[in-house]
């Protein structure tokens, strides 16, 4: 018998028609009585953490979600969040750092459809995501239109259609077909001292570029107390070096001990310092390169690394390493 | 006799392997060399505007290449221009705006791997960018991997493969088959009296929102005589409320007559601000919805409009306006 628990954070999944627009509503009992007995071997629990559409959901609630598993592993084999869709892969890559090493399935999920809407994706996401938790195989994952996605590299990538996930420069953890769910991944090793590790710092800054951004805002950035900035640059990873010159700023604030990623607009295939001019430069500057990371794991990974180190050279070591899974390190081109 | 001019201002496509990795060096004249004598009814010239990675282009040459254009359209059936990739869609897209109503192609190209290197595409994508220029069809266009896309709809999504651009939430303007260029639309209106419209501020700023972001940027965006904002927000066009209040910030930027827009970090369907509580807080607010563009649409369309006028209402009137193709508004939905 696998003890199974849910635990409910709202979202579309949980959601009703309000005069506002849509809102979170249903609890996690109600969620619970449409999915009990879903096997003789699963015992499933269900609590309601909060009632958020997830635009709500801050680092706060990931410490204390990454708590409360962390401090029930012996009494449950599998967890499912249910989350809403807008940022789900946010939260479900900081889990993957704050709980690396968890030796069991950590499922997040949500649908696009309100769950009992006609046509809804909401329960079969739901069942998909149970037997995920169900399978043992240790990690955090996103169970989503019959895929399972490795957690930190997940972004929603549209906002209407069922698909609204893909595992981004990283093959799927399992889908369902007809056999029912296949999974492909032996998960992530357990720790043997397995803790949450939760301390973080959101004194960070994301500068997506545009021509004509002006550099100035990293005066701001050093004024308000930022430990750590992620520039979303362009194409392979470049910055403008001449008349805007960014590339001084990331040696000034390098020098100092700032830490500064480099990575990429692009959704697909990832950065890459090391090929053009304007790119190495900024390896040059002390710029960090991100590899084929989503942006959503950069950013959580720069919160999660600026809670456990201040310093910039630890820091660079930490993204120059795969915690988990959630980067492909091309050393070779360095 | 068609008479077409190659712009070249340099990226991947004319690049050559240097010492500091790739930088631009090929000129116009050995690219039209590549070319020439493509067709007896085609009239190639060649001239250089600049020799740049387009990370390093910037709004003051989207207003040189604009007027060039604009300044010798008696002289030319259509125009080519040779630009990297990296910033390539925001340049399409600018030139939509300042070249709207022109009466001929204007088709900007590049590649993903140099002139003269084996396997390099940059001579299919110069030929298809050629036929482009030659057909006629009035607008702006990106000639790549054998598909023509409307400038403004054009995103890169891809680092390092041959398909880098996508046109976004839009159909393809054409493509190249085993017969050739086929085009799938008749262009864009002539406008009777055109002349380019370059007055442009780049006084704007791009936030592109994370779970936990300090709201506190606003103070700065304000102090520092930023005129407009974009909000990448989550999911449909999402931003946090409780605990941490952008829509607080919306209302007040709004009531002092700054722009805010408000789309989606997904790439793909575009936002609704109609359909869930948050998204209707913030058009109450005053918030600006951006529908389906692109960021690089939605970037170059706020800091054109803010050369055109400074009042909020005539800006809020120009984004719910599809100007060059840039937007499918749902006006149903409001």
């Amino acid at each position: 018998m696998k003890k199974i628990l849910i635990i409910n954070t709202g979202g579309t999944f949980s959601s009703q028609a309000t005069d506002d627009g849509l809102a979170p509503a249903i609890k996690g009992s109600a969620i619970l009585d449409c999915v009990d007995g879903i096997s003789a071997d699963i015992e499933l629990a269900a609590e309601d953490y909060c009632s958020l559409d997830s635009a709500n959901i801050l680092p706060e609630d990931w410490i204390s979600i990454a708590e409360r598993i962390g401090g029930s592993i012996g009494d449950h084999d599998g967890f499912v969040i249910i989350h809403g869709t807008d940022t789900m892969a946010y939260t479900a890559s900081m889990l993957s750092f704050m709980l690396k090493g968890i030796p069991v399935p950590v499922v997040l999920t949500g649908s696009q459809m309100p769950l009992g809407v006609p046509m809804s994706d909401a329960l079969m996401n739901l069942h998909c995501a149970i037997w995920m938790a169900e399978s043992g195989v240790p990690g955090v994952y996103v169970a989503f239109d019959r895929k399972i996605m490795l957690g930190c590299r997940t972004s929603k990538v549209r906002t209407v259609s069922f698909n609204a996930f893909e595992s981004i420069n990283y093959p799927y953890a399992g889908e369902v077909n007809a056999y029912g769910l296949q999974i492909y991944t032996e998960g992530k090793t357990p720790a043997a001292d397995f803790r949450p590790h939760t301390d973080y710092s959101d004194r960070i800054s994301v500068l997506k570029l545009f021509p004509g951004m002006d550099p100035g805002i990293f005066r701001y950035l050093h004024d308000n107390g930022i430990k750590g900035v992620y520039i979303e640059g362009f194409g392979l990873g470049g910055v403008p070096f001449l008349r805007k010159d960014f590339t001084a700023e990331i040696k000034k604030a390098s020098d100092f001990g700032m830490p500064i990623l480099v990575g990429s607009q692009c959704r697909y295939e990832g950065s890459d310092l090391s090929v053009y001019e304007t790119g190495k430069r900024i390896l040059d500057c002390g710029g960090i390169p991100v590899y084929d990371m989503t942006e959503e794991a950069i950013v959580t990974k720069l919160m999660w690394c600026l809670g456990q180190t201040k310093d910039y050279r630890n820091i660079r070591e930490l993204f120059d390493t795969d915690l988990a899974g959630e980067v492909t390190l091309k050393k070779t081109l360095q």
